[in-house]
């Protein structure tokens, strides 16, 4: 009994089927004696099909053309889950991202949400009626159609809970939850009941794809219960909450991501100020950098390396290239990299995390050539070549396959 | 110089290379020192499409949610379209009809538009940008967004030239303009060059599909110029007008419908108010009644016979059977038909037209089941076999194929 936000991803409305499926849960949880807001994305690869037509026509068309053209995507699947949800008898009202009240900033095609004015929303599930809300978009100030970017479904269901004090923000995705490693590559993977949002940002951060970073940010700010779970498979998923049972596990997952770039600048000269150079011109461009290393170089010089996220790594190396201090430096680049990180509140009072991870690495014979450590997660790049193989070693020395 | 609507069909967008020859269409008048305000429709079988995906999931969805979801065609099109024009290097912003201030009733699925709150397209005029609305859309006082029904976009575009006092409102379609008949199958059919509203609706209503009708009687109330032109061909069209210049031609056209059902009742009883309980209780239902033709049947009885259109056949007939007067009565549904018209303002003035008419079909013999004229047309319901022929020789007979 209460106000539930379900949101449901693109693969989960894909064709008619999914979309009958959707329907079912959503009116079994009315039916259950809840009312229910709806939040949908776009039918599986529409958004990739919308791209592609307006390839077709202009590869640099602006970012207000853009938005108008793939928020047409949501458009058609809140109509259809509303249909679905008539068919099955039950009061429905779909409603776009302005309907709804989702108001953003004019930063077409990554807009932020900047209030959410849910009087209308409000209205209908007053009167009990389901509301399906297309997800992904609001309108700015000039009544322009905005998008939220990619994952922003999770977003605007996320905000939407908050703004009306929901009871539970679901999220239905096609895993049963969050896992401690990813479940095809690792056969010991366990799912978790519970995990804080903090532990989730660090996972979704390197790479666990469940749930968008901005809605669990946004959840722990205004303290929304989220709930991960599958659309297929009827069990319960992983909650993300403040304060999440331990259940006595060291680590809450271990990760990969590949697709991550190192750039290496050898010998530096060593005066003040350059780091922030580098880093600041970064920033400046919205690069986002993810680990850095500065280490003593030969005499009088220093060794700077970081790493940003493999699509970034031209960009970086030409806004290095501008730097007057590193003409003539020599700037490396390696993708053939990855990063394997281990992720859970308890490392915190457990001195010996770091050691258990290098030595599964040792044990597999894995060169590690960075570390980086944080209150909750170790992270390190090694070999592309030994990411799987890395993953299942740590996985295995935290969280044993049960017998 | 001046102020130019254009309006686009679905097939005139229905690729890239469509969008991008329609944005070349635009940005000539536009670099001709027009301001251009483009209205489009869905791309191709967009809408089709969309219905299909709304059957496969409920065949009875409301008509709210319906335009909800085929609204979305057009916001593909406005932005693909404006994106083509950005690729051009003209200033363009695409609306949609609820930012263009497309204001209509409620009646969900076929909406009248009531205002044009033209401001927001009236201030991206005066800027010198191209707006490119869709059409075929509005909302209603709910901030539901509603449509005008199929062809709806001719309505869109006429409306949009009245309330901006456009000089010129240009109707694109995949034709040349309108003929005196169909050239796929006449050959001597001819382009007409002028043609008044009260024409060219006679024309619409009796199946020539270039212009909708509703456009056409917006046009003649607010006195908008209305160009019917090919988007293929770059030719002269046919200009709708008030006063048209009459070429010395008899008549403008000769059309045939074979998407019409005859209802007949034999044998009712001669009593007062009849028919206006039949025709009384189709109207309340919105059904379509054309030709009504009322003889004297047997002793004290009488036979009327009406005209639908095919899709509303059952339901008309559905309709008779709940009426008292009619239980046990023979009711008669005839569609192997075909209703054959000639139309021109010139035969009010030239009693010998019905006379040609009748010459026409008697030298193919052709048998005439009904009749029924107006001040500018002359129709006939005919077997449905015999209709091609029936318009070839009318039409050979008012407008002789040059040698």
């Amino acid at each position: 009994m209460g106000l539930i936000v379900q949101k449901f991803g693109g693969s989960s409305v894909a064709n008619a089927e999914r979309v009958m499926n959707v329907a079912n849960i959503v009116t079994e949880t009315y039916k259950a004696g809840n009312d229910v807001i709806v939040v949908v994305s776009a039918q599986g690869d529409t958004t990739d099909d919308l791209i592609e037509k307006a390839r077709e026509i202009n590869t640099h068309a602006s970012k207000r053309e853009m938005d108008m053209l793939l928020s047409a995507g949501e458009q058609i699947s809140i109509s259809l889950l509303a249909m679905a949800i008539e068919k099955i008898g039950c009061p429905v009202v779909s409603m776009l991202g302005w309907q709804a009240g989702f108001q953003t900033n004019s930063a077409y095609s990554s807009a932020r949400i900047k209030t959410i004015k849910a009087n209308r929303v409000k209205a209908a599930v007053d009167k009990h009626q389901i509301v399906v809300v297309a997800g992904f978009q609001g309108i700015n100030k000039y009544d322009d159609i905005t998008t939220l970017g990619r994952g922003g479904s999770d977003t605007s269901a996320v905000a939407l809970a908050a703004a009306l004090h929901a009871d539970k923000c679901q999220i239905f995705t096609d895993v049963e939850g969050v896992f401690t490693a990813d479940p095809r590559k690792v056969p010991g993977a366990k799912k978790l009941t519970e995990i804080t949002y903090d532990e989730m940002l660090e996972l979704a951060t390197l790479g666990a794809q469940v749930l968008n970073n901005r809605s669990v940010e946004m959840g722990k700010k205004y303290n929304v219960e989220i709930e991960v779970l599958s659309s297929l498979k009827r069990v319960p998923g992983t909650i993300v909450k403040e304060v999440a049972n331990m259940e006595k596990m060291l680590v809450r997952g271990v990760t990969k991501d590949t697709n991550v770039a190192r750039i290496s600048i050898i010998d530096l000269p060593d005066i003040p100020g350059i780091a922030f150079r580098i880093f600041g011109k970064l920033a400046a461009k919205n690069i986002n950098v993810d680990i850095i290393l500065q280490s003593v170089g030969r005499e009088g010089s220093k060794d700077i390396a970081f790493t940003v996220s493999m699509d970034c790594a031209e960009d970086a190396i030409n806004l290095l290239n501008e730097i007057a201090e590193l003409q003539g430096k020599n700037i490396v680049c390696d993708t053939e990299i990855a990063k394997v990180s281990v992720v859970g509140a308890g490392m915190e009072t457990h001195p010996g995390a770091a050691a258990m991870m290098f030595e599964a690495l040792y044990e597999q014979n894995i060169n590690i050539q960075m570390i980086s450590t944080s209150e909750i997660k170790i992270s390190v790049l090694i070999d592309k070549a030994d990411a799987d193989k890395a993953v299942l070693a740590i996985h295995n020395k935290f969280i044993p396959t049960e017998s």
